[in-house]
């Protein structure tokens, strides 16, 4: 049996980069799975049922909230979007190191749910920079440019309640960086119970 | 002016290979500094003050001790040895990461004046390869291996007031992934306070 993989939060500002960074360190390494979220609204032209999302009728989605099969879940815009606990446990299981790409709100019931789950937060190296990059898109008018960088700011105080700052200078960096981040979680103390036991049992019939 | 550096505490079992690892890792790569302990026993042939150890008399010794010149300090065999502030603080405030390399007990004292410094505990894959490594050096007889060996079976019941377990299975491998748990250490939230509270402004600036 392989060891249980971690499950691993990553938030961040738009514009930050971590939709990049999450599906570059999938296609990097072999280990990672992206957590697939379920929602209620209607697919868009392209997107693929258990790869983009698990899409789901409002009555199968409240039927989930009941049986408590959500690790977390919201409400936005008349849909509901939340993140289906077997598909990520049969990850764990498996051995994979499992990443929730999520918002600020929806991290801190994570959190609250899995106290043990790290918390990492990309942001871009500075204000300016992350402002360039959205404006680099091309693909909003200035207004909703402001808009992005309003809810940054509200975002940013949310940074203080992550564990890691992961500052997204170059793609390639910040994949290595989050990559190192997933090792030494994995030599974290507290996930190598089994290990310690063993050791101890072994220096027990050794002396 | 550089950013701090961080002081981090290596303790592991006799044979585990910490100090070989401790050594790499300051050859390999410039950001490291190893903490050097005063002592009041006698140098040996080689020694070399500030190198090996800062030798002091038992009248400096204890007046460190007096002026709380000492992040911990112990007394073996008549002899006192202790960890000077003053090196680590200098070069902590160099921007060193700084590695004192220090048994269980001298461990706990550390952790206790300061709860940030990260506890890394070294230890072989298992306890034949780590009574194996003993025999191997073949500077012992088995008398002394085995009391070394029961000296471990005590120190891992501490294993567990670590952070990170260390398992050194190659020197190569296990030199990265100390430099791996440094890194990762950098990117905590506790340690960049500044760079949250410059993107907040900076936001604030913008939006």
């Amino acid at each position: 049996m392989p060891d249980e993989g971690i499950l691993l939060v990553v938030s961040g500002f738009s514009g930050a980069g971590k939709g990049t960074i999450t599906k570059a360190i999938c296609s990097r390494y072999d280990n990672y799975a992206l957590s697939i979220s379920a929602t209620t609204r209607k697919p868009r032209v392209g997107e693929v049922e258990g790869e983009h999302y698990f899409f789901r009728s409002k009555e199968e989605f409240e039927e989930m909230i009941r049986n408590d099969a959500l690790i977390e879940y919201a409400c936005y815009e008349g849909n509901y979007y939340g993140t289906p606990k077997d598909y990520v446990m049969k990850k764990l299981s498996e051995g994979c190191d499992v990443i929730l790409e999520i918002e600020v709100q929806g991290a801190q019931k994570v959190h609250e749910k899995f106290p043990d789950t790290p918390m990492v937060f990309v942001t871009a190296p500075t204000a300016e920079i992350l402002a360039g990059r959205l404006r680099g898109r091309g693909t909003e008018n200035e207004e909703q440019i402001r808009g992005r960088l309003r809810r940054a700011t509200e975002e940013a105080e949310f940074m203080g309640d992550y564990d890691y700052i992961l500052i997204n200078d170059t793609v390639d960096e910040t994949v290595e960086s989050l990559h190192d981040i997933f090792r030494v979680e994995h030599m974290k103390v507290k996930r190598n119970s089994r290990f310690m036991d063993e050791m101890k049992r072994g220096l027990g019939h050794l002396s």
